[in-house]
């Protein structure tokens, strides 16, 4: 059977079935932002594990080697954030194709190591090793949960509040600006407007590009919102709102409304609107990478979640059944299914993957 | 700089230097088979990534799922051997090409879990993505080791004793005879002996071929050895014994003599000798991937090593100085340079890459 008939998640499902019952250490497997293994009666390791490969992740025409280690570093500290967990170590296993240097190398891990140090994050280990096929890129994170307090995936209920934090669609917005500067400068033509752009650090180009090459795990805001209580369930924004919310739907088996009118859109995104492929809401909800928090609070609980004073926005609420729909600003209510990115997917073309 | 200029371990040293300070809690860092971190007074935990990418690591053309996947998981718990280690979980991140199937897929986690079912280690989390650019795989073993009985390579001191588990070579030669089978395959010649002998699960060739492909981590022996309290320095030989023992004396800045007759080599892979291409020496020297153990014994345990019965072999001894020498059957001395296998490496020519 083709991979490509299954989707990753179809795979993933496959891969779950082979594993043994898992042991009774063995809080969470398979199947959510991180792994937690109970070590001893007091501490709970989250564990999590994403690779980076040229060409699939990445693309070096218009990646600097520092922001390629901050992201690798990032994207990972992003999955213990949703966990509600402290990061505390990292690994790194790197495929170094010929023609890569030394001073490339340096600058990767240079950006490794800056991302973590605002995490109080270690580089304990990792491998080292020849690729022939194109940089390949492998971090491990470990973090710390206490046990009571660590948010699946899976505890949303019916009648649950849905919030997130930050604004989305900048990351997917920045990859765009960045993939058609770099297909214009390859052509010979018009990428000058946007090469000067990127020089400027006030310009909208230049913070929706920052957003994109070097993404800033929410990593104290998951702690907060994990230690409130507050919580029911909780993943971070990698691979799209639409197919995020989709994946706390099927875990929780629930539904949920989104109002599109309330999705949070930055200043710099809607500054952009001329200049941007597709509606602004597309890519906030196919997008991907803007490793904001997507989380579920009680009705209960709202109160205590604003005594926290966190940056959030309530764009919608749980619902009992399994649809997840997309409310318009005149009422009108429609299925949304998930269209973020998905590897191995046939059709429905994920934004990255549009060319 | 061009990393060839330094080396595998030239580059590993270059990204240590760039660490901060390491922590109170980080007990090993970057730099030996597994990094330790001691998560509370009581447990310490090991930690070790490996990738095996295609091409480099192994070659579909004659590697099997099942044992591909085996291997991935046996030469991560062999890092957790190594420094006297219980594994207990372990974590994939899966690249996967086109033209790779669900049943492909579903063979390799066949062959990873059942190598993880013989050390009561549990796989619980992992990444799985497209690669434009062949299979990538990237391990991460997790395990836990009695803080005062963890072995590094940096404890060898000199008149201590040089001891090796198991045999060395076979897996090396496997290689060879799969990538001569391979060849003539390719080249519709004079296979048909090797393909008949890999189908005799008796013969000397299906013995070295399975070690190549299904190696399996020397964990009972390793924590064994670590806590008779009898080692003082252990790595596993995934390079080459010539390579390995040179990471165990520039770690503990000692030297080494090792007696060439006394480095032992099976049964099998001495009746292959007139097969093979090269001196079966040079299989354990320089071949790599054997995934048994090299430790170093005090003259005052050897007493209580050999009371352990565990089949070990002494082939040397640590010697002052930073030279590590091949002493030959005839008394003859000379220097020992590590020509296993290392990334990256100009010249050399490590026997994989002989083609």
């Amino acid at each position: 059977m083709k991979i490509s008939d299954l989707g990753e998640f179809g795979l993933i499902g496959r891969i779950q079935k082979l594993v043994p019952r898992k042991s009774s250490s063995t809080l969470i497997g398979i199947g959510d932002d991180a792994a937690a293994v109970k070590i001893s009666a007091s501490h709970t390791l989250l564990i999590t594990t994403d690779a980076l490969l040229e060409g699939v992740h990445f693309d070096l025409s218009y990646t600097d080697f520092f922001s390629l280690g901050w992201k690798s570093a990032s994207v990972n500290l992003s999955d213990i954030a949703a966990m509600g967990g402290v990061p505390r170590y990292c690994l790194t296993a790197l495929g170094i194709p010929a023609g890569i240097s030394v001073e490339q190398v340096t600058e990767f891990y240079r950006g490794f190591n800056a991302l973590l140090k605002r995490h109080a994050t270690e580089l304990v280990g990792g491998d080292t090793c020849f690729s022939r096929r194109g940089l390949v890129i492998s971090v491990t994170a470990l973090g710390e949960g206490d046990p009571s307090r660590i948010v699946t995936r899976a505890g949303a209920r019916p009648g649950d509040r849905l919030f997130v934090t930050g604004a989305l669609g900048e990351s997917a917005a920045g990859m765009e600006l960045l993939e058609s500067g770099v297909r214009s400068h390859e052509s010979g033509v018009g990428s000058k407007k946007l090469r000067s752009a990127i020089r400027d650090p006030q310009s909208a180009i230049e913070k929706l590009i920052a957003r994109h090459l070097r993404p800033v795990p929410r990593v104290e805001w998951g702690r907060k919102l994990a230690l409130s209580g507050c919580v029911s369930a909780m993943i971070d924004l990698s691979d799209g709102l639409s197919s995020d919310l989709a994946h706390i739907c099927e875990q929780s088996r629930v539904g949920a409304d989104i109002i599109a009118d309330r999705i949070p859109l930055s200043p710099a995104l809607r500054r952009m609107s001329g200049t941007l492929a597709r509606p602004l809401l597309r890519y906030a909800l196919s997008g991907g990478e803007d490793y904001e928090l997507l989380f579920t609070v009680s009705p209960a609980k709202v109160k205590k979640l604003c005594s926290l004073k966190l940056p959030v926005t309530e764009i919608g609420s749980i619902t009992s059944g399994e649809t997840v729909s997309l409310v318009d600003p005149q009422g009108g209510k429609k299925p949304l299914s998930p269209s973020g990115y998905e590897h191995f997917r046939k059709g429905g073309r994920p934004l990255r993957h549009i060319k």
